[in-house]
């Protein structure tokens, strides 16, 4: 649209009368459109939220990395995400969302199309929203499952062999498992309850991440004789923006997996999710403040923002049922979860840079499970066989690419690499060249 | 909502029909119901925004602190908003916005409840919005006076004991004093106006800080045989980053304000909020930029951040009746105040870190003041009462609370632990750890 | 609107029926209001947005100079769009949108007047969406072109000289040449197409920057015995967070500009310019990964960063005609300018210090050429025609202007203040003054 037709603003409201009629005339009426229209803005501005998740993921990774690997955390960051969202335009969506299928697979490898330019109501999913505000939201949560993977296996992945991963996993490995459920297949036949995607998401993102700290093997020096060398991030700063940005990201992720906002119970709704997914966080947060405290007698403050996500994960298997006190119970064992979990994972010597696998693979079962405390449609024995699927199959095929990954190119870097840092041996650009190390 | 339901988008706009004839049979008009939705959505959204001003203030303080306290104001910051969120729904909303009460304490100790799930539009608060909604709106608040208090006790206060206020501002103070004028109490009663809370949430901030400040006292070496010792912050680009954060956030907080967006006075009343907020930002920002190179022949960035947040606070408390030049010359004043206010309490030997105390207590104050110039409804006599009103209960109950905190647990950490860095001292974990100090 | 009167929530919907009663009456139809309303609520959300790209200019342009340098460029950002905010009240926005004029300058020198507080529906625009919103969206724009200038121009520029153009751009030029084409003047006559402004916002700063670039010359040692001495940028992180800004700034610079929200058809085209914008942007990134790993052996994360900002630009021009598969490939070829334009400047010794014109002014023409592929009405000829019109005046108003004030006040400073650094030659303040340089 022109600008120019706009302009007269200043004239007043009576200009235009030709247009104005034009529109009176046809227009269907807001009882109609209203919410096509609250929904669309719904994707719209959630997606947009969801956008910002990966700027999060960006600085959290980037804070906690060495500096000598920051560049190349920033360069994986912004490149899955441009890759997922081609990939998830070129076959994701349409294999995710088939419409009419087996339940298991969808043979449907076509690109998104969207609708035309000018749809009329007539034309429209006047029950739903645009297809493209649809995808434009969806794409966004793809792109979460490739960052999870991301932040796990830094500081020694080589850049490539670690893109082509992606490719696979935004492109096929998520909208195959993520139409058992929200393409309408199996799981959801059965009954599964995953609101938001504790597991769909976020567990899946875990489960690769998992099979690839396996298959890659802990950093150099990481554990030795016996012991947790501890490598601290490099700007808790950036970590700590990371996560406010997550959080504020995560509005858009369960509110606008309401998937309605143009009636009254639809939009109420979506405030109660704001208000559980907040609370969630703020428990998870402080259940890992107190406990880092008591166990340590220090306060962690890595602990704690992973203790936010961890909530923020717990919660958005079931962001809506819940009351604000059991978002707080929930979020907070979220919270106790990755206390225990990072070290625990420590001892198994699975080495994970940021601690995706216990706020992402571990909060998300648990939130998984949590579903059945407030949602009576939802069933134990439901929500464990959907965790176990999604758990078996990416897990799976997440370790068989990355074994033929490793087999063919080799996904780790050199020792000499790995000791000079990605950024200089990689990349040949140092994210802060005039900062001298201590 | 399971998104399967909603899933066949591809196939066109025609599925779904009984669904579809449900919703149009029982479905009230949106005549009825699209106020409330786009209330609703102005909470959410402002919501959102105000929760962004967390990571504005954290930011902030992070950038305008020395690197060796970086990860416990980061900390701080981080809990603050977790605890404040707990305490809000815990005592803090409900004490707050009581109904009927005697205008001075409600003794009304229950936490918040939300609505049903899919709540019907004839249950709805239809002139409003959800209760879900509005209280994710006002918990924003209620954090960001919060976060005044940390800027500007920081790199000396003990964390735990700084919490511990926090519970008592959050869930206590703020409520009480808050129900006065937005629980319709007394000075509600009054007339007294605040439009945004440039009193109620930004002074209220200050007045205990400076009660903080106090009692606690300026940093070692600070003020030192009769000279101001400047102890410049360690990364100016954070601090940039966190006003611009903070000014994103502030269209949520003063735009939002308006508590209604249903009706075309509403939202164009909300546009002029959005303008108005802006321009007294930049001239904030403006004024401190032209005055500190008047006084000192030098433009000084951190005062130009400050500016433009005194700016911000100058039009909180009445960003809708003024024109676009009174937004500028409000603002302006603020910055002004700024410049002039913080080289004052360096004389009175009051150290605030980061300026707390200049933009949100001395330009909160000019800002409950100016509303008179612009708010016919408006009477000096009545917004200095509330002024002083706000004034006297915060800094007396928050003095009182410091002075217990100090002769109980003790508020300050040694002269060792100061010199050292909290970071180190207190929680063992450096901000930068590979960045050598200079 | 005082918050009292809205509190009593909790006490059920029943309450407050007078009130309810008296809208129910005389108030207008959603059919008549709503879409003004979604219109409006469009540009506030379109607005803030866009304001939030201030935010990703200052992190990407303070990512990318030497930390010597950085305290500048965060004042000249917030400088900048301060004094914009300003100069667009004060004259700016009636130059730009004078209703009925010559075509080529509007006589018009009148600050913006917004509407009376409490604006009812038979006095508002209902067609369009409020004077306020307007004018708080379109401000945004004109502080974008701004910032390109300040990119491309650090690092040896003096901050005063540099806000007088400043100034005079964001009130004079960018607003007289705007108005040609949304304005409503000869260029929008002659049928030229650029939906969000890859010319009238981007080139323009782009051209801006070009003359002063041109004229104020290298930096000192940037071209040396033929070669061209690498000079990197002091905080990848914060330059990749900048990025991200943008890009998520960008939702609302293009998607605000369909200037419409409440048909089926508007915001169905929101939704297609939200995916498209991702797309062109993710391409974009995409292109420039591939290509520096081709060209150089090694991923280039600035050319990443600017490749997918080079991607936005280019789809800026008409982002809603195109599919998804014309996003990727336009955004693409935006990515590919980027990396052979860089090179390109710096064989004519043309010194860019972040790549503002290769990304805005190359990639923003190429953008309104690619118009013609996919928006029938477009014809090349014109397109030519426009971008011709507005790089002659830009660069001719521009380069006078650099000129007089380099005749005059100077516009660089001295070679010992440039080796030195601005921040402590000009301003007396580090932004990391406690990390030591390498």
């Amino acid at each position: 649209m022109n600008k120019k037709y706009l302009i007269p603003l200043s004239l007043g409201a009576a200009m235009l009368p030709t247009l104005a009629l034009a529109q009176d005339a046809a227009a269907p009426s807001f009882d109609e459109i209203g919410p096509y229209l609250m929904t669309t803005l719904l994707f719209l501005v959630g997606g947009f939220l969801v956008f910002w998740m990966a700027a999060g993921f960006a600085m959290l990774e980037a804070g906690l990395v060495r500096s000598k690997n920051v560049t190349t955390q920033l360069t994986k960051n912004i490149a899955l995400f441009s890759l997922a969202s081609i990939m998830y335009w070129l076959v994701g969506f349409n294999l995710m969302y088939p419409g009419d299928f087996n339940g298991y697979f969808a043979f449907n490898f076509v690109p998104t199309v969207l609708e035309p330019v000018g749809l009329t109501a007539a034309d429209a999913s006047l029950d739903y929203a645009s297809v493209a505000s649809d995808f434009f939201f969806q794409l966004m949560f793809v792109a979460a499952t490739a960052s999870i993977v991301s932040g796990a296996l830094a500081e020694r992945i080589k850049l490539w062999p670690f893109l082509v991963f992606v490719l696979v996993l935004t492109g096929f490995l998520y909208p195959i498992s993520g139409s058992w459920q929200w393409g309408g297949g199996w799981l959801s036949e059965m009954g599964f309850s995953d609101f938001a995607g504790s597991t769909i998401v976020h567990s899946v993102g875990g489960w690769a991440a998992l099979a690839g700290a396996l298959i890659l093997g802990p950093r150099l020096g990481k554990y030795k004789d016996g012991r947790v060398n501890p490598m601290p991030g490099s700007n808790l700063a950036l970590a700590t923006l990371g996560t406010f940005i997550l959080w504020l990201g995560w509005f858009g992720f369960n509110g606008g997996s309401q998937l309605a906002a143009g009636t009254v119970g639809d939009i109420t709704d979506i405030g109660r999710i704001f208000a559980n997914t907040n609370m969630a966080a703020a428990s998870g947060s402080v259940a890992a403040l107190i406990l880092t405290q008591l166990l340590y007698k220090k306060v962690d403050l890595t602990m704690v923002l992973n203790g936010a996500l961890a909530g923020l994960v717990s919660i958005t298997a079931e962001p809506l049922a819940p009351s604000l006190f059991g978002a707080l119970w929930i979020g907070a064992i979220g919270g106790v979860i990755v206390v225990f979990a990072v070290p625990f994972l420590d001892k198994l010597k699975i080495d994970d840079v940021v601690g995706a696998i216990p706020v992402h693979l571990f909060a998300g079962i648990w939130g998984t499970i949590a579903v059945v405390f407030y949602n009576g449609d939802a069933s134990l024995m439901v929500q464990l066989t959907g965790i176990a699927a999604y758990g078996v199959f990416t897990f799976v095929a997440a370790g068989i690419l990355w074994f033929i990954l490793k087999a063919t190119v080799g996904i780790r870097v050199s020792e000499e690499a790995e000791i000079m840092g990605l950024d200089t041996s990689e990349l040949g650009m140092e994210a802060y060249p005039e900062f001298t190390r201590g």
